[in-house]
């Protein structure tokens, strides 16, 4: 009977753009960042949960979480969980606030940290991994976590229930496979843009020698450099291994045709936010223009509105969901089933602080319960940061090892809480 | 020689939810609004600016606004208005602020105050209203002021010249008939969702008296009811007005076919937000299945790339850009041009508190410098809190008349912004 007593949020950055680390043709100097929320209850238990930022504006996801919290605070856990889809409905439909997205921007940002941390807290309560709590909800269970308004005209109610309930068989044994093999990866952090090319090189090589079979790096400074990149990259990894592009957003829809197009050379799996993230038409002219390149996006699609338009529109190869740019799980869950209907890879996005953390149950739920398939999936891996968490992800021979610990593996240490803080921190003094 | 020395901002709301003004289907109880900024100079001049919320939340707008100050402290108005473009994309692309949007959200309305604001500041300083500053640039300066960057693949800068050089022809003529006819403009506050049936009937008798002929009513909470609000609203104005139903975004995208043709013996000209702002390709859907009705949205279309795509997915019939939903007058033109491009009619988005003030100038400059034309557009009107205003917005027969004081309308009364303060203010005492 545990009851939601008391919210605190707490911003915390870490320094990393001293080091240029995640450092991309839009993003220079990032300062990776969580706006981190502690649901306090009655009992021993906490739910935790944050949303992720680079830095400037964290503060104001702390002060929109606290807007929000008025919305769980006093209330039974269990009358929250019973249902979950008329809870979420109540956080991003709230009559005055919606006002400032709908489902987007700061205050859905801070959405995701408020509802991801009141998962946390009924996993930890029911002595579980997130992935497994959802795992072990019947299909009806799973609709009725999911805000459906919107999105039935590409998937209902009854289309999601059969889909399910289908995916119900084979479960045990793909959780077998999953506890053997780990879910397919790529790494991001031997490529970042700000990286000099023999820093690039050892990178490679050290992570060929962990395991790793696929890799990405960053574009869009100008196509020489590009050029030379990617062919640094690919000589690295060799013919055998993947190789992504990621653009982060710089491109007119015309000019990333033509750009792409002139890496070839590099056999890319897929160019990543190749033009700006709302552009669904965009996306869609683009990858038209680039096969047999993929297109990938997601990190900044605002919501499951954008997600079903990809879709709907034949815009994507890899549908690159994010634990935090989307509401929370509940709105992931929604993607997840939006992606499965259309035969479309989910491809977590992760990295930064926390992200893969959350995404590994992310990927595991996918398997498990929605679309059955590993085939073309591969979730993002970025090696920073990872020792502030109590149950840090962890990587093996380039694949995610299953999360066993009670919850969603975001709960960070009482110790890196105190250093992160912003401005005061020691991370900052 | 103008230098902004400091800002500071201002959390107003006036308790419009008290009178049910403003309610719809969405959004029962809405506060009106402002997160207000003024520029102070080292001069007598400041540039104010606002932007619209509904309540909750305003707060941090108001925050998010000081985030982004440090990008105009310090500087000269003049280094900032030679190159609008490149101001607008320093405050739009900020490399760490970027991830709470890109262009949406609090973070995109809070840039909307703060541009909005130095376009105050500069028409002030030149002495005219803004749609005065803005038509007597020249067409490459206008251009000037736009980002065309992800616009490209719809409107370049060598179409956006061609499209303005041929405008310049017959605009003084154009200013003459707006200054003897005023703009078009229609009613909303007549049919607001929580007002009982002969306040609606009283209200558009008052209205016609005073020479409106197109009004708007809140439609979406059930197909009875909605009937016979229409139903009454048509009795009241008869055939020959014209009569619109806005939906307020409560709508599936198949429901908003079915009930909007169950709405057929109204005759409306339009149906506005049908279903969510973000679906685009839900809104080209519902246009199809709703013909001859046309469809209308805008005051929630975050940013100029999903006006793009309404317009390429040929989703709607009226484009109500918002003074505030988009980032400030720099990105209401690059829409403008958009949807001249399209030969699609510009009928902007008001009410609330501020929003008539801000829009008057877009219809003007749209006539006068982009389309050309004022067939089948129409601005909205609702006639609440323009008491607050130094230079408050003016409607003669149905039209508004062209502000003539120098600056963009928004300034308030100081003993406005005194009363209105949130929440120690006279209001909220």
């Amino acid at each position: 009977m545990t009851t939601i007593t008391r919210v605190s949020t707490h911003d915390l950055r870490a320094r990393t753009s001293k080091f240029l680390h995640g450092s991309d043709a839009n993003h220079p100097d990032p300062d990776y960042s969580a706006a981190y929320v502690v649901l306090h209850t009655d009992g021993a238990l906490e739910g935790h949960g944050m949303t992720f930022t680079i830095g400037a504006g964290n503060d104001l996801c702390c002060v929109a979480i606290e807007a929000l919290a008025p919305l769980v605070v006093g209330r039974r856990l269990s009358d929250i969980t019973d249902n979950m889809g008329a809870f979420w409905r109540s956080v991003t439909n709230h009559s005055q606030l919606r006002w400032l997205g709908p489902d987007k921007g700061v205050i859905h940002l801070a959405t995701a940290a408020l509802v991801n941390a009141v998962w946390d807290l009924w996993a930890k309560e029911r002595g579980v991994p997130v992935w497994q709590l959802v795992a072990d909800l019947e299909p009806a269970q799973f609709i009725d976590c999911i805000d459906f308004r919107y999105l039935r005209d590409e998937v209902d109610e009854a289309r999601a229930l059969e889909m399910l309930t289908r995916m119900r068989s084979g479960q045990s044994q793909r959780l077998a496979e999953l506890r053997r093999d780990g879910y397919p990866a790529y790494i991001t952090s031997a490529g970042w843009l700000g990286y000099p090319e023999d820093e690039v090189r050892r990178r490679c090589q050290a992570a060929i020698a962990d395991g790793w079979t696929s890799f990405k790096t960053k574009v869009g400074i100008d196509v020489a450099s590009d050029r030379r990149r990617c062919e640094v990259m690919r000589e690295e990894v060799g013919d055998e291994r993947q190789l992504m592009a990621d653009a982060n957003q710089v491109w007119d829809v015309g000019q990333a045709i033509d750009w792409t197009n002139e890496l070839g050379d590099a056999r890319l799996r897929w160019i990543e936010e190749p033009t700006h993230p709302d552009d669904v038409l965009g996306h869609a002219a683009i990858r038209r223009g680039v096969k047999p390149v993929g297109v990938a996006t997601g990190e900044h699609a605002a919501n499951r509105l954008i997600f079903k338009q990809l879709l709907q529109a034949e815009a994507i190869d890899y549908c690159q969901v994010d634990a935090c740019r989307l509401g929370g799980l509940n709105e992931v869950l929604a993607v997840l089933l939006l992606a499965a209907a259309r035969d479309v890879p989910v491809c977590p996005h992760a990295g930064g602080i926390g992200l893969c953390e959350y995404v590994q149950h992310i990927s595991v739920i996918d398997y498990l319960c929605v679309s059955g398939s590993a085939h073309d999936r591969t979730t993002e891996w970025a090696d920073h940061l990872h020792e502030h968490f109590l149950h840090p992800a962890q990587v093996r021979n380039g694949a995610y090892v299953v999360p066993e610990a009670p919850g969603y593996s975001i709960e960070m240490h009482p110790e890196s809480i105190a250093s992160l803080r912003y401005p005061d921190g020691a991370e900052w003094r």
